[in-house]
């Protein structure tokens, strides 16, 4: 098969579309700007769905569901939401189809307008506080700690698969507190979370920190995230947790009963992750030959590919490798003995490289002879032979170094390409031609933060936590500065 | 606690209500009749989703997610689809919000309007086999076999909690075959996972059967369902299976090469179950006191309450439960110690009744001293006292004691009141006066089946599958009849 995948090096962004569209990840619809996640590409979202979930409920939190529905109002009663936060949104004016006069198929009833128009959610914030006003009298309902898995639509312009779509699949979690303390720590708490959770599964690292006024989400008094580098140097934001102070509290006249018999305001936390991961795994991680998937996150982790003659030689092979696939479904390995007849072994070969399948076994008779297997692992692309004998714990070894490699060389990757820049000279040389992330002093001011963005299309990516405090220059006024933040290119 | 549940005799509607609201389970929300699912009712959601999904992909399909958004002119392409199905769908016809000029919140920007209005689905085959005729070509493409966990939205004018909602969560597969034998044997396959699921897992006993004409879904060729009881005597279909012939292959184009090399239309199932399910399960099993759910869906199997009077006591009667608690976890089955000092024993037996905890063990000093602890389960609410040892096998035997309780009671009850009638003087009595299923003779028009409804406002639910052929005089009409149907007034 000739996967007629652009490179990296030739187009990066037409690298990228190849993958998802030829590694059978999702499709554009006919609704513009909407994708449908095809088959493979959900089951990617659904482990990681299911490692997030695990990971939000040994932390406390319930799920629940809110309507798909606000009404246009809502949007309206927390001034700096609906002032920072994009308008393009879909809205519903009508709630009913008649069949065209004219025999034409169907029109919108023009009698069945709505009172108030309905806003499809963009965020749901604004629903949910109105309905934890009914929920939260006394301090015994507090906290609350909730988490909605659903879709969301943001009416954007220029869509990319996974990365900006107008409908996207997410969860947003969103936590009711008595005090701003306990409001704070469960932000962090769930930044950390989404950190462990790059790190671990999608084996993507990622930079800890706090966004600028300028970058924070509207509505919120201090936005964290996490940002990651992709292979062509740009950053991208994985996750976000915002502190909303009692912002969303005062809009929606949400009060709880202290302990000392007193009416409070309570404090607000809302966090979220997006498919948009599934961009940032492809990114991060792929090749020329296509996706590589981290091991825990991959849908399928080992494929068997028999090479042989005659239907007595398949026979035999496979009668040799059940026990084995047997095993490694005893361990969770999940594993395809793939005996399509109409497909070349090169064919196949190719096919779950593009895809991605971290190990693949190929044996043939000659093989079958001395007990031995082919091994390939598809992030180094590295062939072996191994003997048959214990190979379910030699894949099981392999899986967890296979996960660890790609950490550790998106890791290498990542940190030999954040450079600390000092002059406003070298800025602009290294944001041109040094792809990757720029560490350097700001002075603090929008001004200077958007003046940056204007000349170099780079912004602050964030503050890192636990920065080192170092008095210096603002690279740009120069100005004085007492730590260096992370810029980059974004996607 | 006073739980001011009304009684099922007294009005069974409001009773319904009450179990929804008071037992924590859904909320009306601000949005014409869209509901919140509560976390409590949620996590039987979840439950729900977890035991089909993996029935789904014990039986071959996978999941992949399709847009919210359906062009108007798709919903006429297959023109029974459209002239059958409910119109009444949320209709997008903008995408931007504007700054209201006068300073009032926002409105929408009268410039920013869809050329195309989109519908929010209402079912997906439209959207779905609009992208199927991409992605089949060749036989070898066939079979399809996708599910989807979505939302949709019909605009339904009046809402009950669960059972009839504006926007709901749902399942829909959608097959696509390269042959109606299979085809419907797939539909039939769908419709006993259903069964399976709502008896084994519900413990709700249902009649397989095909719908009507009449009361086809738009579009099919033929209409699977699976119908319940409830404890008023009244039906409620569970579950759908469609087999939609070459219907939707047509309307949208989809043909694929076959082995001979002709093109050829595909076959087409669809097949979906609802949050819908929940307002089942209440119906089927709960009582005036509260909930019951069956073990096998219940977010928290067995809550411990501790009875004491001092701190002294409270630890040693935490340190007597602790190992079972961690014995009961390993076994997969969830434990609540329930020590919050704020309420009563008395108060959380009632809270835990209205919840449907299937098992309550209760522990005072006495118990403690005697090595004994109070058992009581919530099906029949039956108390005994047990000796502590062991108590952790006894209660793993008695929840499956009590899921096969639920499932029996409930069976018991609909198979004595399925009644046989054989005029139409017994049917009009009967559908008065002894609530439950009627199985009668019925011509075979549909005129005849309008005619009923119009008198008695019950319809046929169903042919049951494997029925019995014997020659007979239609209940209504007199004319001759090969087969009893179904006859109910249905939810």
């Amino acid at each position: 098969m000739a996967k007629d995948i652009t490179t990296r090096l030739n187009d990066y962004s037409q690298w990228y579309n190849d993958l998802v569209i030829k590694g059978n990840l999702a499709d554009h619809s006919s609704v513009r700007g909407c994708m449908v996640i095809k088959p493979y590409g959900y089951a990617i979202w659904e482990k990681m769905r299911d490692a997030l979930d695990k990971m939000f409920k040994d932390t406390g939190h319930v799920n629940a569901y809110f309507p798909l529905f606000i009404p246009k109002s809502f949007l309206s009663k927390e001034a700096s939401h609906i002032e920072g936060f994009a308008k393009e949104c879909a809205v519903v004016t009508h709630y009913r189809l008649i069949n065209d006069p004219n025999g034409k198929g169907v029109i919108v009833d023009p009698t069945a307008k709505l009172e108030e128009e309905l806003i499809i959610r963009p965020t749901s914030e604004t629903i949910i506080w109105n309905t934890y006003k009914t929920w939260i009298q006394s301090y015994r309902d507090l906290p609350l700690l909730i988490n909605q898995w659903a879709n969301v639509v943001r009416w954007e312009m220029r869509t990319r698969l996974f990365l900006r779509t107008a409908e996207f699949l997410w969860q947003e979690g969103h936590t009711a507190h008595a005090t701003e303390k306990e409001a704070v720590e469960e932000t962090e708490k769930m930044l950390h979370v989404y950190a462990e959770f790059a790190e671990k599964w999608m084996a993507m690292p990622v930079i800890l920190g706090r966004k600028t006024a300028n970058e924070r989400f509207a509505g919120a008094v201090e936005t964290y995230c996490i940002e990651a580098m992709m292979q062509d140097g740009q950053a991208l934001q994985a996750g976000t947790s915002h502190f909303l102070g009692q912002n969303f509290a005062k809009a929606f006249d949400v009060q709880f009963l202290n302990k000392e018999g007193k009416q409070e305001l309570v404090y607000a936390t809302s966090w979220g992750v997006s498919t948009r991961l599934i961009g940032a795994l492809i990114m991060a991680h792929s090749d020329d030959d296509g996706l590589i998937i981290p091991p825990k996150l991959a849908p399928l982790h080992v494929v068997i590919v028999p090479i042989y003659k005659t239907a007595d030689d398949l026979n035999k092979l496979y009668e040799k490798v059940k026990p084995l696939i047997e095993q490694l479904k005893a361990k969770n390995i999940s594993v395809k003995f793939d005996d399509d007849e109409t497909k070349r072994p090169g064919f196949k070969f190719a096919e779950y490289e593009l895809r991605g399948v971290p190990v693949r076994l190929a044996m043939g008779m000659r093989d079958y002879e001395s007990g031995t297997v082919e091994v390939a692992r598809r992030d180094t692309k590295e062939k072996s032979v191994q003997q048959f004998e214990g190979i379910g714990n030699y894949i099981e070894t392999l899986l967890d170094d296979i996960q660890t490699n790609i950490y550790n060389k998106a890791k290498a990757f990542r940190d030999s390409n954040i450079r600390e820049v000092n002059t406003w000279e070298e800025f602009q040389d290294t944001i041109e031609n040094k792809p990757g992330f720029i560490s350097a002093h700001w002075d603090g001011t929008a001004e200077t933060e958007e003046k940056i963005k204007e000349l170099t299309k780079a912004t602050i990516r964030c503050i890192p936590l636990n920065n080192q405090q170092q008095e210096g220059k603002c690279v740009y006024s120069g100005k004085p500065s007492k730590e260096r933040v992370i810029f980059a290119r974004a996607y």
